[in-house]
């Protein structure tokens, strides 16, 4: 059985190993999944045009691999579209389906994102997915480098900015990032709110499309 | 491990057999996954008003049932939400799992209904959804009982009307009903589309919610 | 002439009289009004599983009374829709109505919620009514029951929330429930902007109905 | 009692006939209803050109009388927010009603027009109310002065339309254009679907406000 | 070649020297660009009522003014749409183009506006411009009109109010009135978000239309 | 003065020819503009995935090019918000600019693709601009290649297309791809409605924002 490819746009190994944790609990269900880092990505990814430019690698990164199906694995969803341009097998991104997650949830939804520049950058996407009339707020941490290397400093302030989420009227909270599953469980406890982590949500609607798999993935 | 239970809200054993047999391929997965009719339903739900009766003892026949999710099995998501503020484990409903797939799949999707009078009930659910600025349209099969009781007759309607649905501009297909998974591939191959069957949908992000299982399940 | 029925769905006979007073104004119209209390509903009505539980005892207790046309008279609107499935005469929905009196009085409106938990249900509402666009936000009182027993602790609470919908945008407000119109002329004054009784809205539109007649009431 | 004035600001008696007819079994509720002629209009208001040219007159007009509350009697609601804003009593606009009542009838909406070159304006109100989302279509009559003088074309016609809008998805039909209550029932007869006269909405809407009248009338 | 003229809809020669000053730079492109004042306008227009009142004479003002294309220079647009029924050239308003400026500038954009009244009218303009989604707010700058005399006082609170904006998620702001260009340099420094000044979106947007003049101008 | 460029991300230099003889009248204004092709591209772009591989040539072809302002002169807009992100100069795309002046001339627009497999990628920024609510339909004119190369049999199709847009209430056609200016003039005579060629309107926002050249850009 061919695995399910998780791809890490960015070059961080760190990220990485977040986001094969983050999946871990889904290998219970018995379909393989695998975590591939993109070498030739920027360390993190800011920017559209960042954004913009792993997309051609990472089509040919993806053209290499047997899989089952693809997740791109950054908030943000890079090259999406793209991949389910020219892959026959599922493709999903971890931002739609974190989206598609906290529908199902309850009725309003807030993001935290970590950089300010992101923001807008979600909003096009969240327009494109015609469902803006459920988000509540994507508001950013606004931390430093330093200050995000700090996981209690990290942890804290995303509990602040989810519990203005939900006093905003959130009923649910997507964390705007990949690689942050550990944070999960003690934010959900803060804010009250259920969590979603968007790389679990992308991999549990992977693991339904490539066990029922018909004929036409991508539309 | 507590079984996924698909609540089917009518009393038809004979689309609880089609409700059980569109998710059997999920069981591959592990996760144990059971079907119950509500006996005190009626044959079938086409107002709003037979929707809204079951509500009340389905709630009932829930709260006696050891479940690790439950999936109310019926398009249209009858009880959905009192289901949600009744439960402590993951409540998810046909329709609505099959529009988040659907709006993983392409970007804009149409649906096959079945009777007339259910199109407006679809359409609050799809305003609640806040999902419209996806769908193409919702347009009926309008076939009398004793057409639906003829197969052949049934998916070449159906087809017929993702055909239509095709034309203006539908990515994807969402058979707005349950019971009628065994039609899905041949549609699929006749309207040259992704066929979405909602119960399938609805199954694979239950599994994902309970092998996941965090605190806060529902909003 | 048939009277107009306003459904109280809770129990509270001391609701029942404070709906009855809320549209007795509109007696001097010369249409007959009466309001009828749901003997089996609950105390008061909270979560979405307590909306739904009285929809099957109120369309049993609707189908047995002669009226000209119903009003739901319960914010949220439980069973408007299966009301209007089975009922030839008009059926309006105090939550409806509330909404298009708003929207023929200023551009945006506000919505004081009792209680937090209501409000997904009023969103979900909104959104099948297409009208998020001019909704300002729907924000909850946040009292306990003790405090809400007081009447003067509640007006003062309702006319701060109140104070807060108009800060950020509002140009009308509704009061999100029934039996609370001896409280509308105080929150009017004190927060400068109409202020909408949802009771009063349902009950002029159903006398309109009425008078007119015409041949298909429900749609 | 001062009445509830109409106000048709084309100069066509005819029209205001028509208009009177159409309200004069809502004059059963005892409220006063007069309608008014603005002899200074043109004979009949096709482009917003002409709609907006009738404000001035129309407000100078309305400032000499004594009134209850105002309804612009003009479908495309001329001068309606400028009334709001200069005049203390309320003030309803016949189109602005007739999507209210629509709304509380049916899931989606359809609107026959008169002419082609006033569908773009419909489609800006009908924006700036919010309401794109339930709207179905609205459709010309697209007859030739001549052929509307024959009132068997007419209708014939008006049926036509309406039956596209019903195939369309249309649950309820508003009339667009004020004088030709007369052909209300046989309409709802030939397609099927309530129809809305929007004078009658607007004065049904207009006798609940001056029956409650509190102390803030537009905001 | 015949100039673009702006109308300024209001009779204060001040404000037409600032709408003069705003769009001097364009000048540069070699289109002539001449400013008319309404004489018979009002010294300001806050309400919609003075807003309609202008329109008749601005029609009959520009019927006699030979252009190449017009741009009504209010915020606001009074008569915009009236103005393209009547003309054959093109007829662009200041709200509406600062509004297409600012979506091709940054995702969300936000407005400072004059007065709290003028907001609901602003709204209402949005909503039949239909980009509501792309709006983060429309707030006043709340200053008498002595405080408004003062250049200081009021640049420093309109950049205050454009940091509120900036905080709730705004990446441009529009200014919301005509003749304050003067500020534009000012604001941008101190909000660092791109200001959009409305005169010179509209002639600008005039100057390309003029330049090109196809068969064709308003539909 | 530096120049406006325009990028075109495919290899076709006649394509490019096209698009300079498009935008040859506003050189009248005097601002340089030039034209130049992206060697590396495609010969066409059809696919999501053509358009994002082409975003790292571009950005870093436009990285050693001195502009005032740079165009993305492909519909879809490729890499538009990436070369925002990293240019300080005005960046405008024609797919974008095309909307906001169909948006200044009639109410309702309606877009002419070229390829059905384009529609969903126009749908998505569409949906991302928030503009939806103004969008009759987006109808591809499904010719092969070689219809293509037929200068006769494309405008008869494109006239076509255009028609059925304007019967589904189009006030306004857009040109759905870049380098068919020279069909503008008989498809608008044609059609009977305003046609807008997108390099146009692009390269009009871009002399304006160069003109006034304020000192942020893209936020």
């Amino acid at each position: 059985m061919k695995p399910i490819i998780l791809l890490n746009p960015n070059s961080s190994e760190q990220v990485t190993e977040g986001i094969d944790a983050a999946v871990d609990p889904l290998r219970a269900l018995g379909v393989p999944i695998q975590c591939v880092t993109l070498k030739d990505g920027p360390p993190g990814i800011e920017t559209q045009a960042q954004a913009d430019r792993v997309i051609a690698p990472m089509l040919d990164l993806a053209a290499g691999i047997e899989a089952s199906a693809f997740v791109v694995a950054c908030f943000g969803d890079p090259g999406l579209h793209a991949m389910r341009d020219e892959m026959t097998v599922p493709v999903l991104g971890i931002q739609e389906c974190a989206v598609m997650q906290a529908l199902t949830v309850g009725q309003r939804f807030g993001v935290i994102a970590i950089l300010e520049r992101s923001v807008p950058r979600h909003y096009r996407a969240f327009g494109a997915m015609g469902v803006l009339d459920r988000l509540v707020g994507d508001y950013p941490l606004d931390l430093t480098v330093a200050e995000l290397a700090d996981a209690d400093r990290t942890v804290a302030r995303m509990a602040e900015v989810g519990q203005r989420l939900r006093a905003d009227g959130a009923n649910s909270i997507i964390m705007g990032c990949a690689g942050m599953a550990r944070y999960r469980a003690q934010l959900e406890q803060d804010i009250g709110l259920p969590v979603i982590e968007p790389c679990q949500a992308a991999v549990g609607m992977a693991i339904t499309r490539v066990t029922l798999m018909g004929g036409v993935q991508n539309a």
